[in-house]
């Protein structure tokens, strides 16, 4: 079985799995217990903290365990909102963010806030000069993610963030999920405030993640409790979680310095190769766009019958997000951009891992030609 | 080591771990993938939530993972009461609960909204004709824990959903992560719309957890996001957290059957034998208390002193909730109940899970009785 589908979950590395099972049977103390058990927890998860915030280039304060993507993108977007209200109440975003990022601001739009959700162009980029132009007085949060989860596009974080240094009361929030690890992101150096991150895109485990709080700023927690995370998470640290998390993250930073070059090629071939199909189009651009993520139709196949003829083969990708592929709805992402519809009902992604190898790409595209021209022959 | 320190957190059973094993490292798709992996990893999801609605008598619709007993709670009560706050704005709960619905309560009084702390007698029991005088017209929540953390007390749970029966627009929240596996806790015949449980509690995974939602009954989420768990609870689901945690509370239930008459003994073991050392009071109530706590004070010697002392010995006890003792301020619980600050200061508890042995028992008693004179020696 060949797995193109990293982008919606990746395998655990065994490594990281282990460090979970030994910290778990060894190590289960309650954090806050004030007895040398929870003294050792309390250490492990300090140790992973310090690990973490190095891997992101932050301090360890600054560094918030939470059960994953979701929590952290509705932690940064309401937690912001509900603190900061009085000083406003409207917030911007792309209209091209993940379901965590656009449902809690829907949610907001609910409770009286004003969401501002920027257009994209044809490559899926939001505009720096649009973004600037719907800044109001009473704009409190920004949310932009770094990497579309659908097509891979990067977003212009460093550029909004260098325009956000003239409105210092701005938070700035980004959805790392999809980038961490494929595209530089110097928190220490960029002009960002909040930024989350989830275990299980990364060879971690879900249940596991951690938004990036800097220093000084204010949210309202989303769980309040015992006052774990520095009063902004509370709930029994997930120990193991947190190490694990810490361990697949140092691992993946470690893989990338090699494999990002290789996951370049591979997708540079993939490319390549799609383009030589019979009605290919591809939906990732060029320029812009992180390197595990190719997203493509093929002309008159509905993406539901390619991946499952794919499937046949032995070959996992998907139709596109995962959170939104049982809705049936071509990607919104795709239609932001101005693929029309009926494209956008055959779109495919294909997303990489440091663990892809080359031939398997070669297996999978092989695959992808063959199942084109079985199904187009069926349909004729 | 003598581990009686199990209210905190309990060691995660060995099955129950490599359950969480084969299932993140062979199943690992993302349930809402449309793939075979998908397939997989949803019906094992499917699977946990039956048997979790199973053992909790209740619907597999009724069941949603959380990350634990804190989410588990805020959603219930935050949840609540952002969805209702039109109906009214009042809420009541008691004045012993946990941090977790103690500080979501607060939360909402910043809000505006309006809260009841009703009042515990010396056995640290609520009032039910308090309660019914506390109910108002704008009253949209009750939330009562079943055994309170600390000392024990069991709340009468089915006498207020037996008095509900009346206010059928109250919705009842129990807060159970105490009580689960330890007292009878039939949701098919109480009425209760809305009940906590966590798993690192009985002997799962911390990260883990389930909310009980009666059909029906409406929240607004605390995640937003990609829809999963019905719309309420948004975000990748930790597949291998919820059926570890269903495996944990099968085999706690099971064990439960013959372990709690166990548990009874050793623990009428130790309050008669806590009853003979001089100084000693003990907290928790004869009448309604659950099997596995026993909180008591020795007079004269701070809790921090004595529970070192313990641990010099091999034994690990606690002075209050894992929550609340890095606050060193005394038993909120305790205070409540009427016992006195300085007594307050001095308190053990003991928590037991159906793994302890009678002769772990008398270990403890004779070192609790041991470190007692050692230390009234060491201070005269």
């Amino acid at each position: 079985m060949i797995y193109f589908d990293n982008s919606a979950t990746t395998k655990p590395f065994k490594e990281v799995l282990d460090s979970f099972v030994t910290v778990s049977s060894e190590y289960y103390g309650n954090p806050s217990s004030l007895h040398s058990m929870g003294g050792q927890a309390e250490r492990l998860l300090s140790q992973a903290r310090d690990q973490v915030s190095k891997l992101l280039t932050v301090k360890p304060s600054e560094i918030y365990f939470t059960s994953g993507g979701t929590e952290g993108n509705n932690l940064a977007i309401k937690g912001s909102a509900l603190l900061h209200k009085n000083k406003g109440r409207h917030l911007i975003t792309s209209s091209v963010e993940h379901p965590s990022v656009k449902s809690a601001m829907e949610q907001l739009e609910q409770e009286g806030f004003e969401i501002t959700y920027l257009p994209v162009n044809e490559f899926g980029r939001i505009s720096v000069a649009d973004l600037e132009k719907s800044i109001r007085n009473e704009t409190i949060l920004i949310s932009i993610m770094m990497v579309n989860n659908e097509v891979g596009t990067i977003q212009p974080i460093k550029e909004i963030g260098d325009l956000l240094k003239k409105y210092p009361t701005i938070l700035f929030h980004v959805d790392a999920v999809q980038g961490i690890g494929k595209i530089p992101l110097p928190l220490n150096k960029y002009r960002i405030d909040l930024c989350s991150i989830s275990g299980h895109k990364f060879h971690g485990l879900k249940g596991t993640g951690a938004l990036f709080i800097r220093e000084g700023v204010r949210l309202a927690p989303l769980f309040s409790g015992g006052n774990q995370e520095r009063k902004i998470r509370s709930g029994t640290e997930n120990v193991a979680g947190a190490v694990a998390m810490a361990k697949a993250l140092r691992m993946t930073l470690t893989k990338a310095e090699t494999g990002l070059e290789r996951m370049r090629n591979i997708r540079s071939m993939l490319r390549k190769g799609l383009t030589e199909i019979d009605g290919v189009q591809i939906h990732t651009p060029i320029e812009n766009s992180a390197p595990h993520i190719l997203n493509f139709s093929i002309k008159g196949i509905k993406s539901e019958v390619f991946i499952h003829s794919l499937e046949q083969k032995g070959i996992v990708v998907s139709t596109t997000s995962a959170c939104s592929s049982k809705k049936k709805s071509p990607s919104k992402t795709l239609l932001e951009m101005g693929v029309s519809e009926t494209l956008a009902e055959s779109a495919i992604r294909v997303s990489l891992s440091f663990e892809n190898s080359m031939e398997e790409a070669n297996t999978v595209l092989a695959a992808i030609r063959e199942s084109a021209t079985q199904l187009r022959k069926v349909m004729k």
